[in-house]
């Protein structure tokens, strides 16, 4: 996914030289184990609740150690290899791996060298015949553990939440989505199996927490980061990580160019908790000097390697754009809007023959599954304004990536499939429709798609409002867009805007389809909310430091914070508190009509019982 | 709609004894007339771009003078009188009006009153017998002035901007809406007629700028303002009309309470350009010193008279909170959140009878039709949680709501619904279709809705997600939610934000319904993006200001305005300006294809041209 974020140079000179560190307000992480793997550290974020009647509540957690108090962070030694020895008990062969060159690094005199991240790690690759990636593992029905794990994390710990409730607690329109009450590693196993989700896990990626992308499972949410060309530091790179998966981010992708990215993204992989992904043309486009008609297959392979052996987990691969499509944009209002579809089309132009990356696509299959790096097929047409939504170009290159989509399940790689883009809303579900039955169910990621082109400054809103939908209709993964889409570079305020509302499309797209437990957490907030149990309020929402800054504005003494009133209505007259002495009324006004109907009952018997009795002559 | 909005006083300190006034960044004002009626000055806001190629576009502007460069304004004088010239011709009785009483104005001393706004008009009121509402004067087949004005508002002169179009410019899926080509005056009548429009203005309203509202024209937004129980000024109460209005509110909702109240209320009618709404509720249970119990008709009434004499142009009345419905609400997981709702629910229990506001309902609509106050019929009993959504005692009330829809009508007055709250996306369409169902397809007016709880702090998009769905499957006119709904009291800054986020959800909707003319903005702002017009991008935004802030903070040099390149992929590497290249490369490319097909034309041509051949044996 494609789109154009780097952090400006300016964030970083406020940023300190580590990362944040702590846990998220009101909450403190735990972990939890499988049965069947007792020795498993699921993580995941418990909110305790200041009634004593309520339990607390368990939420899905990104953001790794960082917010663990009881973790010490040393960017210098990487993160706890969570996979390691899940890794070593397959067998992959030990590789001396590819040298680094100078040109990895964009050719940086030694004086601006960044060094690489010091933590090593064994290199590892799989071999032809040997079973590499999770869809080979779910393919010959083994689960992994990492499907163990994304079965015990997706489940928030709902059976205990759900245990009590006399009935299904959600209802949902799921658009033929199957989310199952309970999440099982068979489950798991069988929705990779039949390319329907993913875990994006590169084997050289052993810090790995997984992550289950598929539309049967949460709606996960991905961030964009990006190196600035003069920074010096790399805590400050590695910080731009850890905070979007501070608030929520389920994976992030690297969309660095110049200097330094091979080694920066050393020290990003080393500490990462969440996938990462990339999109491999923008740096073989700097080993050619940054002309894309000197793109060429030996550039691209070796560029696939050297980020393969990184431990990238997946890459966005723009094979979709073909050179007979080019010509379909010619009469777009904003033409091609993708880096990495530009790119390309520029070479097939140039060379007036077929893209490389189509023609070569097996030989990619055959790379990316030695590592078990997932497929994220690009979509480098897809349309950059209203006009162009749902256009012959922008099919036509999804009609290839179903093509792609087979070919990469035949050579065992895991697959999903990039969407748009600006779309206006009644043109959305035709989007997903169309990619299920295309691509074979694979998972839809999409970026927004933003509703309107009217709003620059707030196209977080403007793709929130799509993301929201097709995460509803069945996307699997929802890439965020910041308040500075098209206009500059985010800064830290701008990525947490933009996590926190692609987290509240997710989660309003989870509420939509059913999701089993999806409600609880809703339902515990507005508890809280009708008995003005304050802190609650703030713990329970997605940004307990905004909540709590918005009522001190208003209401800043302690005293407030446990008030039965707020700011709105002020403490003479509060519906809310209205209403919780209404509720005795109403009981009692209630039992008075249940005793009238009682009365109405006995009546009704002793007139005999005839359902209808004779009209009055 | 009455969600809790009052500026906090310190928000105030920061604004100057005068409103905000001035053409937004890069537009102006300019007046349009009907051929019909060339004396009529309806406003617009035209945008000039740059480029000679590109025709200035014209936006519906509901700012009134207070963004015409050459307009003075007088708080004291009030606004020019639009409508004094019709209301006159249609000769009511001049009446002496109500004398203002002490609690009018929350019994303050004389060392704290603020006068009344100097501004002295006409009181009038329409007698029995004679046509006052617009709904009468539709039903009469009789066009009135405002459904002219509101006609040719509505169009935005796109016979002119669509002239040149070789196609209708929008496609769109309008869920039984049936939005013209073209709006008529006729078409505004009928639609009033059938009481599927309104044009709220009240006779004593002359300062009015009237505006549609109904779900074939385009889709308004209400934002909500409030007093501060403590300023001093009453500048800095107008100010919050005027710079709501400024960002594109089309009507406000004045939700104050406390002191000064009436003489606050006479400053903003006199300087509105847009519907002023209120909750008379709010002021009667001030009357009464606060306790619902006391309330009783003739407090009410008095409340309702004295408002429709100042000239508000719609009323919230929660008539539809039944005794009966009470109990409905008893196992709510946040009973009634609507502060009208929770007030009628109280006083129907301690009295144990039926809401005064149901069984007077007829009196109501007398008094309403004499100044043609259109009703906004209050949804008491909205769901203020994911958990309570299309719950039996929102849909008992919006029965009633439906019942009563049809009693105003006989009365002859203007009806809209008021509707929900909080909804998950799911469950967002059942309410606009049974509204459309039960309420004889009177405007829906709703909040939101909401589509999750867990994001306090961040409401505007929780409910933007809502509002834009609910507003593409029909409802006419959505009420703002700031960032800090739930949390405390919005200052200038949430306003804004809250007015814009809901300018987006209403243009979203209506490229969804397939408006004729809402895609030119959208078409024309990415044609700019598209040609690195930097700055006609920015002013074809919803918000120039932030637009161009945004993209000053990363280039922010004059140069950088017309540079072919952005910050986020800098100068050496732009997909757009690559695909400008590709363009030229790509038609000549189309025309080889052509060219290609022509040969293949020509080869079938020869071979007989039968449309299959025999497969080679």
């Amino acid at each position: 996914m494609n789109t154009h974020t780097r952090l400006p140079k300016k964030s970083l000179k406020s940023t300190p030289d580590t990362v944040t560190t702590g846990p998220i307000a009101g909450s403190r992480k735990v972990y939890a184990a499988p049965a069947s793997h007792p020795a498993m550290r699921v993580p995941l974020r418990e909110i305790a609740l200041s009634d004593p009647g309520e339990s607390p509540v368990r939420v899905y957690d990104s953001s790794g150690p960082y917010t663990d108090g009881d973790a010490s962070i040393d960017l210098r030694q990487g993160l706890p290899l969570v996979r390691q020895a899940w890794i070593a008990a397959r067998g992959f062969a030990e590789v001396a791996g590819r040298a680094v060159r100078p040109e990895d690094n964009g050719h940086v005199g030694a004086d601006h060298l960044v060094a690489p991240c010091p933590a090593r790690r064994t290199l590892q690759a799989g071999q032809p015949g040997q079973r590499v990636t999770q869809y080979e593992f779910a393919r010959a029905g083994l689960i992994t553990e990492e499907m163990v794990y994304v079965a015990h994390r997706e489940n928030l710990g709902r059976e205990a939440a759900l245990a009590g409730a006399r009935e299904r607690q959600a209802d949902g329109e799921s658009f033929g989505a199957a989310i199952p009450d309970f999440v099982t590693p068979e489950f798991v196993r069988d929705e990779i199996a039949r390319g329907r989700a993913i875990i994006p896990a590169n084997i050289n990626h052993p810090e790995l927490e997984p992550v289950a992308i598929g539309r049967n499972f949460l709606v996960k949410v991905n961030a964009n980061i990006g190196n600035s060309a003069l920074s010096s530091g790399v805590a400050e790179e590695v910080e731009k990580l850890v905070w979007a998966i501070r608030w929520g981010a389920d994976t992030v992708m690297d969309l660095s160019t110049g200097r330094n990215i091979h080694n920066i993204r050393s020290w990003i992989l080393r500490n990462s908790p969440v996938p990462i992904g990339t999109v491999p043309i923008y740096q073989a486009l700097e080993k050619v000097g940054g002309d894309p008609v000197k793109l060429d297959w030996d550039v691209f392979k070796d560029t696939l390697i050297e980020q393969a052996e990184q431990g990238v987990d997946y890459f966005t691969i723009h094979a979709g754009v073909r050179l007979a499509h080019v010509p379909l944009t010619a009469s777009r209002v904003t033409g091609i809007v993708s880096r990495g579809g530009s790119i390309m089309a520029r070479w097939c132009l140039a060379h007036h023959r077929e893209s490389f990356l189509y023609e070569r696509f097996a030989d990619i299959c055959d790379i990316m599954r030695r590592y078990d790096v997932s497929f994220s097929l690009g979509d480098g047409l897809r349309p950059g304004s209203i006009a162009d939504a749902n256009d012959a170009a922008q099919f036509a290159e999804l009609e290839t990536l179903g093509e792609l989509t087979r070919i990469a399940w035949d050579k065992g790689c895991q697959v999903m499939i990039e969407g748009p883009g600006h779309v206006p809303m009644h043109k959305i579900k035709h989007n997903m429709d169309k990619q299920l039955a295309t691509c074979g169910e694979a998972p839809f990621y999409t970026l927004g798609p933003l509703t309107t082109d009217i709003a620059p400054g707030y196209d977080h809103i403007t793709s929130g409002i799509g993301a929201a939908m097709i995460g509803w209709f069945g996307t699997a993964m929802l890439c965020y867009v910041t308040p500075k889409e098209h206009l500059g570079l985010p800064d830290r305020d701008d990525v947490k805007t933009g996590v926190i509302t692609y987290k509240i499309a997710a989660h309003a797209a989870d509420l939509a389809k059913g999701h089993p437990a999806a409600k609880l957490r809703d339902d515990a907030l507005s508890r809280a909310r009708f008995d003005f149990r304050w802190e609650d309020q703030f713990n329970l929402s997605l940004d307990p430091d905004t909540a709590r800054a918005f009522h001190d504005a208003t209401l800043p003494k302690d005293v407030h914070k446990v008030a039965h009133f707020c700011s709105m209505c002020g403490p003479k007259f509060c519906s809310m508190q209205i209403t919780q002495e209404l509720r005795k009324e109403a009981k009692a006004l209630e039992a008075e009509a249940l005793a009238g109907m009682a009365e109405k009952a006995r009546e009704f018997r002793e007139g005999g019982g005839a359902l209808y009795v004779p009209a009055a002559e």
